[in-house]
């Protein structure tokens, strides 16, 4: 409601003859208007996560998420739909269990991540060693951990921006490798969330080249917290931990659509979310929102009165998750970079946009003085900070030289569902979904209908006063 | 602080002779401000979850529970400690899994249902049909469920007073039954619970004594909506449901402490909680609140200035969740309940109390006009309603004769956590377990300091004007 008004209100201010004279922003505008009540990404979202389900890259739902999202694309009008394989060394999640066993037994409710290495068939165990804060592992001593499961409770930061997930990571990327260089058999870190949950959260590791691989878990934020009370009680506390990952080659793919540009076909917005999710979920927010998102919004700016002069393209990424996609869709495309006007992805869950970062230099241009205008009533602002990180998909292609474009969501509640069980459809809001597709339509139309170039220009001296 | 506002606004007018003049009202005054500020209750319930942690009962761990409630109740002085032993046929769960096997793999999150039976060891797996109400499962005809798993994924009521748990019970309690006359081979019930979450809420089952007897669990309120969406599309739904429960014969044991009264010891008032608790939370709420608030608010009424004439005492009754305990302390004491003044139970959460029930026809003694009076600041009146359900525990007493008082707790978040792994410490707030405590301590003094009956006294006929 208040979003209507809002709009009404600019409306009646874009009566103004002078508002009224730019064909760019009122286009824009009833894109933008359009797009608040479209069903169109809702729907998509709900299929993939109804009809497909969780889709693990290289499980093999992955392949029925590459026929669902070839026959969506050519469903909603896309052209030169076409898949894009390419290879990988997938991860497989096997039975996993974390038990306690000394002071009772009871369950903990683990997930191991992504990229560990199994346990024997009989798990490892061993006293467990907990550790309130990061810090504190990263100062025990080498050997100081020699048979041991470190455990590491350090919570994480609810943010709007989501900075908190940014600075846990080392927790969950890197923590398997400072525990084994200290002699750990095995590492449990607190689920990277925000919220107090009994779901844990997964997502990947990286081992050091240089230390043992041991096996990893996130554990629940509530079992994280029970174990911190248990060893504030002094009790020994012993875990056993048994995880039966495997590795296997297959084959990924990101799946590619577009809305042909009129004049410049060749110029390319190229603009995207990941097709892959974690397992334990159906990847609703972790993205099938973005894929949603990019698909509605690439629609919606290519079914414009005017059709585009440039070509709108969707690319639905194929294994972000373990973080494939990037080097497979950069080689692909590294040869053409200098089409691209424009690149991006929607990957941080469903809630709103708050701002959009352009390439520097940028948003004085006028077709983004028209886009800042535009986004105002949804109360997006053009953030004058410049674009840094779009996306895992699309940073290679960005770090050489594809104009990056970064719409920030609210990051709120994101965390306390990512890569958990509860990454499901119920968590999103469709009007908050649908803002999302408005900001990026707003953009998409804008960049497509004009001639608006995001790269550096030469320009020359000025002459200081 | 709006309590402790509205102390002082009752402690001023408390200061008018005519309110100071009466002691047992001055007492229970003083015993309701100190339960505020008490931390045993907190104290209590933190120990149990986490130093005994889960305590189905027949496992292992309801003697570890056992041996807890002894010390406990010693520790905290109360007097005659002792342990009532009866024999129990005890529930075990096993390994479970429930998993889609049709429209595509996928796992289904679930809780065997206290006293399922089990699985044959390969599952069963059957098409299913989702039913939205469960009075579309009541009006399927014989036989049309042959080979078939039920489904019912009615929803639950959110409600203050917990009616929407009552009304929804028959679903958990009956529907394996009612399914399996019907020839369906295993049975899923949505969650009984009030949020959507992807945790399965168990509890117990009721098989009747003339349907067939199959497998029956408990599924997440989140797989129950993706079940009906995925109905929706029409898609055939196929689920292989494997559960290895078990039974055994076992002990079980009520845990009895007194704080004797001086006056009249062979007059008791008892109130408990009970110490059982399901397997995959802690039993925080459910019901390690309620021993918390019994011995906690015990021990306040049984240490003010002046001894209670009458015996207070506390029970921890051993295995309510399986309606173990009401039939064993009701043959064990039926023969003494002329002697008690008062039963009631806490076991609805740790949630605020909001009103009083007492036994018909005694509001209007004065101790509980007094009572009304000292528990008015707590935000709790006494109902015009009389108690009618006190606990499952002391059902059998109260039937037999016990006057009954029932507090009645704010159940609007109790049904999000209820019988399931959420069941932990992080759902207490500790503000709102000390309005308990000292809502029962108020009662509990009152009771023991005055010679308040709640017996059905014979009124000479009064003649009508």
């Amino acid at each position: 409601m208040r979003v209507i008004l809002t709009l009404a209100a600019v409306a009646a201010l874009a009566c103004t003859p002078a508002l009224a004279a730019d064909p760019l922003r009122v286009g824009a505008d009833a894109i933008r208007d359009q797009a608040l009540t479209d069903p169109t990404a809702y729907a998509v979202v709900e299929s993939l996560s109804t009809e497909v389900g969780p889709r693990l890259a290289g499980s093999e739902a992955t392949a029925r998420a590459r026929d669902w999202g070839i026959a969506k694309l050519k469903a909603l009008g896309f052209s030169n739909v076409h898949v894009e394989p390419f290879p990988i060394i997938a991860w497989a999640r096997g039975p996993e269990s974390a038990t306690l066993t000394a002071p009772y037994p009871a369950s903990l409710a683990i997930l191991g991540l992504g990229g560990s290495v199994p346990t024997p068939p009989e798990g490892v165990e061993g006293e467990a060693v907990v550790f309130r804060a990061y810090a504190d592992l990263l100062a025990a001593p080498p050997g100081s951990l020699a048979g041991k499961i470190a455990v590491v409770t350090q919570g994480m930061a609810r943010t709007q921006e989501g900075s908190g997930y940014g600075a846990a990571n080392p927790l969950r990327r890197s923590g398997a490798s400072e525990a084994a260089r200290r002699g750990a058999v095995a590492y449990l870190v607190r689920s990277l969330a925000t919220g107090v949950s009994r779901e844990p959260h997964t997502g990947a590791l990286n081992y050091a080249p240089d230390a043992p691989k041991i096996p990893a878990a996130a554990l629940s934020v509530i079992d994280a917290q029970q174990l911190e009370r248990l060893a504030a009680t002094g009790a020994p506390i012993r875990i056993r931990l048994q995880l039966a990952s495997s590795t296997h080659p297959a084959t990924s793919w990101t799946i590619v659509g577009d809305i042909p540009g009129t004049d410049h076909p060749e110029q390319v917005i190229l603009v995207g979310g990941h097709l892959d999710s974690w397992d334990p979920g159906t990847g609703a927010i972790d993205d099938g929102a973005g894929i949603a998102i990019a698909v509605a919004a690439a629609r919606l700016a290519g079914a414009a009165p005017h059709p585009p002069n440039r070509t709108l393209r969707v690319a639905m990424f194929g294994a972000e998750e373990m973080d494939f996609t990037n080097a497979a869709f950069t080689k692909d495309h590294v040869a053409d970079v200098g089409d691209i006007v424009a690149i991006g992805e929607s990957d941080e869950g469903a809630d709103d946009v708050w701002s959009v970062q352009l390439p520097a230099g940028t948003a004085g241009l006028p077709p983004m003085r028209a886009l800042a205008a535009s986004l105002a009533p949804l109360k997006v602002f053009v953030s004058p900070e410049p674009a840094r990180f779009g996306g895992s998909d699309i940073a290679g292609l960005a770090a050489a030289g594809a104009p990056l474009i970064d719409f920030r969501q609210d990051a709120s509640r994101y965390f306390d569902w990512h890569h958990s069980s509860e990454d499901t459809l119920d968590k999103i809001d469709p009007a908050q979904l649908n803002q999302n597709v408005a900001a990026w339509a707003t953009f998409l139309y804008i960049a497509s209908h004009s001639d608006v170039s995001f790269r550096p220009t030469t320009t020359p001296p000025t002459a200081k006063p």
